[in-house]
């Protein structure tokens, strides 16, 4: 299985700490061997590291690794192919323009006859499950709304599209627009916030250590999500398959949850 | 004005050289201090390096300049802003998915009016003249094409789309698929095709040379495509105003040309 990792943070925030564990996963500690990506957003635009090299001898990974870059959203993942060779084309984070904002997608997980799904507008480049369920979403969106909807309503269609798509397997997902960063868990994802008072955090894959308290401003708030924790002393939260977050300014700003039998009927209780 | 730099060639080629000799005038040799970009394709697919910062100083450009990132078709801008602020938004090459393909664009110039030209399908994430010009581009090749055309028909549609645009202002401009590297000169664009007998080649911008015998094969064949040539050993040929070339596999596939007073008629001689 892949790995995710996403952040939403209030203030430009180096995500290099927990990139760090992530990456030690990508053919180091894990087997994760087939690539990886990471986007960090600046406003509507981002900006794009694709390594189809595994993360752990990647040299983009250790550049990425010795130089922070600050952002708000950040989506990483690093990749253990089940669905589509290993290629630049089947490195995730995907990403599409979407009412003139740029929408960046990584997913873990597998869907049957995802691609018989039909596509409108976007088309994918590579030949993965994961990069056609993207595209879905984004034609769904496309048709229903001609410009940006408002958060609450934006958020509530992400979550129907989700659990459409995670009927047909398994659907962990991280997808932002730069505004919002929603983190959908069909199987397996955890989350946790950091703000003051900021303590100690050490890695589970690798022996470092972080003080936040040190590296932080009393008001700095920031929300992490991944597949499964990446640090032994904080306080992750596993959040239930059904369950999409949405993450504003380093906060979650709205949780939409289905039962996912109910999900297999499409019956959402949001 | 901005610089580009692209290339094509007939198998993986490493641009560091020529790279090199463009991100010294990134705010060094030159003063393009606002940012610059690069897109690597492999494939349909293309990898991205942005960075708001000039490219003389920047980290990113230091990397790439270290570290061989084998490609057979790149686009390169540095950027002096004249429209739109310095942002990672408005910085060169530019991206969108047609036909299941990556498109990258990169231009130096200024178009007078682009922004009141329709756009259906894309919408610029930035706020520049070229990004939009991008966008108007695509969307007429989509309303045009349901799925991507021969070659020689595809030129003909670019350089149709090119000469629209020059009538604008100034228009110099590469665009890739992946498949085509395309260079249209509205005012000032060269390019020379480095093949066997390889020889020596020395930058303009930086005391360095390098002895293209030694890098390469006998069968390789690369054409390098800049605004102002970059080394002062080597025959570069100046490109006429209102000429479109399409480099497919590191060689001039074809070459449209309209006189420039016969574009501003709308009269194509292609």
């Amino acid at each position: 299985m892949c790995e995710l990792l996403g952040m939403s943070a209030n203030v430009p925030t180096d995500i290099r700490f927990s990139f760090t564990g992530l990456a030690r996963r990508g053919g180091g500690a894990g087997p994760h061997r087939d690539g990886f990506g990471i986007a960090f957003y600046d406003g509507k635009a981002a900006r794009f590291f694709h390594d189809p090299e595994p993360a752990a001898r990647s040299e983009v990974a250790r550049f990425l690794g010795a130089h922070p870059i600050k952002s708000l959203n950040v989506i990483a993942h690093i990749r253990q192919a089940n669905s589509g060779s290993v290629s630049l084309a089947n490195t995730h984070p995907f990403t599409r323009e979407l009412w003139g904002r740029v929408w960046t997608y990584a997913h873990n997980g597998q869907l049957r006859g995802v691609k018989k799904l039909p596509l409108e507008f976007y088309k994918p480049v590579g030949t993965t499950d994961s990069e056609h369920a993207f595209c879905w979403m984004l034609c769904q969106l496309r048709a229903r709304y001609k410009t940006l909807p408002p958060p609450a309503r934006l958020d509530r269609e992400v979550h129907r599209l989700s659990v459409e798509l995670a009927r047909m397997g398994v659907f962990n997902m991280l997808l932002s627009d730069g505004r919002t960063l929603y983190a959908f868990c069909g199987k397996r994802l955890s989350w946790l916030t950091r703000r003051a008072p900021f303590g100690k955090a050490t890695l589970i894959d690798e022996d470092r250590s972080v003080n936040f308290a040190e590296e932080t401003g009393p008001d700095d708030c920031v929300t992490v999500v991944a597949t499964g924790p990446l640090t032994s002393d904080e306080d992750w939260t596993v959040i239930k398959p059904g369950t999409l977050l949405a993450l504003r300014d380093g906060q979650i700003a709205n949780t939409l949850h289905s039962e996912p039998q109910d999900a297999a009927k499409g019956v959402l209780s949001c």
